[in-house]
């Protein structure tokens, strides 16, 4: 069960760099080597957090979710939306691992509030990796009650994303600043993540977090909204994980009067800059879909509703054969409507307007007449793949983002546990 | 655009030959090659059907559907469910094809009235491959009123069922004989489908004769009773085509008494042997799953209600993650795990039951103490695979069947068009 550090390929989607990103006053870094799957990597994050952060989080609505999720759903509750504590590894999901895989998140909670001297209730744990595997947590509670805290700060952002990476080929970062009272404050994310994607929640694991103040029921409300217009809008193969997490930290360590309503017009920069961050973490795990060569937009515009909208967007995204098409940069417009047919959303064949790059190809029921396929089959040769479906029926409109589907997906899941 | 024989090599899920398949006394087959996408192969159906012969049929609810299958549905209602001709064309799906279609199967469907002296009502059209691309249909209205009536009878089903296969890899046949009133009747059927196979239609194309008497009403009962347990339980890649047929006719020319009832005692093994016809059909389509090296059996048992369990079946066999780790031969059950969480069905972690091969891998939430791989992992190796989940809930239970993801899949995807 030990690996080495992987050997993949960095995907070809994957940004130029990771990004610079400042340091959040409040949030004190480290990361170790468990030894519990790879060797020669750090696979565990510990982020402390200054006292009085407030703390909101989506998790995933699978009915078989792990250990960690269920007890970081209570510890919100808890805790009255406070976190001291972040402990996250890579590596084992202990996921499907009965009263034991409970009581490991039990035993680790405790640990870290012991070392960090907080409540186990601002504890919050997050496992991704295999599952149905028990969780030999001592590894973890040795290094928490060991080196931990005399370690928090030692650790970059980089540092960070990268032990938490499972298949991922990159580690994925994210940051903007804004103003809130005429104090800067920062907003930084982590995630990974890279199969197993699907809305509700799309990735496995993000962490955000600012130096800004804020109720905790204003992040809840804002996280709620930013997630829908980013993680839950972007699929790579459909599945959902029984580990999703995405948490949102605010230490207030900026210093300005707190946020306590989601409209203060005060935080509407902050706002605004949250959301960039989580639809740029979101774009990076599609960057990352596994073995992804294609970062696919689809726009659907013209449905009965936003939600009939999101489902056809949703139908063309996760269609393998739309997927496979793209993958061989072959302009099958024809799999579109196929997806768009299948969706059960109301649509109308002879209105529909399917376009590719910009380009309409299809109209009134058929392909338009003189359609060159010129310019759509050298879009389809690119890195950055547009489809637009317009339904001509209404103003329901989504937008959702996926990758293409290729033998390299095959090759990484596989073998993934052998 | 036109092709030669495909050289995909067969199928490893393949019988290891076509069946001996008894004439259907009343069906007249012929086969011709229009050079429309094909060289070098039968590309088209022709069946005659005596007078009299009642017919059936099911349709994909792809609200993208093809203009043959409007024809379809359309006829059957105006022909009373009476069927003389049958034509089937390989190579263009003629849909999203607009007005033109629409006139190409007018035109076909008028070219067989007057080559075989029926109503235009009383012809069925199905034409399956690209979409998108107009059809000319003058190279199978040729046909029709030229060779056609004079060649009927000179085809085998082996021809027949060869003459409809676009990606497939070996033709589709099954027979299965009962007797009516001490008649001695023949089911025999043929099938092409192997890529965009999902429920709601699962296939592409099938199509079921007998010589029995039967009223258009119980055929059409039958057939959706049939459908539900065969074709609409299998599943390759969760898509939907435009064009998925399945249609059943009678002759009568078997000369008992005509069953017009449903339920009609003397008919109880002629509805089995069509049922078992069905489901065999609907499995070597399951078996000519684009890429599928294996026959992947899902059965849920325990769950809220017989269309919950098929929800939860469903969600295991489409996910890309179950069908690479089987492609992989890895016995990863924990992301069969996921896919019951990730259904949206009642589920009960703590209650599931999973078992691979006959053996229990997981109970009450974890592994079965002292799980020992060996022997799922040798069942992993093999052709066909067993999956059960029992949620442990109710009484709900369903069987659905379907394939391994593989690379195959994709080359076959990447470049179908090109």
């Amino acid at each position: 069960m030990v690996k080495t550090a992987m050997a993949q390929p960095v995907s070809p989607l994957a940004p130029a760099q990771f990004p610079a990103m400042p340091p959040v006053s409040g949030v004190a870094l480290c990361v170790f080597n468990t030894g519990l799957r790879y060797q020669g990597r750090p696979d565990l994050l510990v982020a402390r957090l200054a006292p009085g952060t407030t703390a909101a989080g989506v998790f995933t609505r699978s009915l078989t979710r792990s250990a960690p999720v269920d007890w970081c759903r209570q510890a919100l509750a808890d805790g009255q939306g406070l976190g001291r504590v972040l402990v996250v590894n890579a590596g084992n999901a202990n996921a499907f691992t009965g009263r034991k895989g409970v009581e490991t998140v039990e035993r680790t909670a405790a640990a870290a509030a012991r070392a960090f001297d907080c409540r186990a209730a601002e504890v919050f744990i997050a496992s991704t990796g295999t599952i149905g595997v028990t969780l030999d947590d001592s590894k973890i509670t040795a290094l928490l009650e060991g080196p931990a805290p005399a370690q928090a700060g030692s650790a970059s952002w980089h540092d960070a994303a990268s032990a938490i990476m499972t298949t991922d080929t990159f580690a994925k970062g994210a940051t903007r600043s804004a103003t809130v009272d005429g104090v800067t404050v920062s907003v930084c994310g982590i995630a990974k993540g890279s199969g197993m994607i699907a809305p509700d929640m799309a990735t496995m694991l993000a962490y955000v977090f600012t130096d800004a103040a804020v109720s905790p029921a204003v992040l809840q409300a804002w996280l709620r909204e930013g997630v829908d217009r980013s993680f839950n809008a972007i699929t790579v193969d459909s599945d959902t994980s029984t580990s999703d997490t995405l948490m949102l930290f605010a230490t207030g360590a900026a210093g300005h009067a707190p946020v306590v309503a989601d409209d203060d017009p005060r935080a509407a920069a902050l706002r605004a800059a949250l959301f960039e961050v989580l639809l740029d973490l979101a774009h990076q795990v599609v960057r990352d879909g596994e073995g992804a060569t294609r970062f696919v937009s689809v726009r659907v515009t013209g449905a009965r509703s936003d939600q009939a909208a999101r489902r056809i967007a949703l139908a063309i995204a996760n269609s393998p054969l739309v997927k496979t098409a793209i993958a061989g940069a072959d302009a099958n417009w024809g799999r579109i409507v196929m997806a768009v047919g299948k969706s059960g959303e109301e649509a109308d064949r002879d209105r529909l307007q399917v376009r590719v790059g910009g380009v309409l190809i299809a109209a009134e029921g058929e392909p338009v007449a003189d359609y060159d396929e010129t310019p759509v089959a050298q879009h389809m040769q690119g890195r950055e793949i547009d489809i637009e479906v317009d339904l001509g029926l209404a103003e329901g409109r989504s937008q959702v983002w996926t990758c293409d589907l290729t033998h390299r997906y095959i090759d990484i899941n596989a073998d993934y546990r052998t």
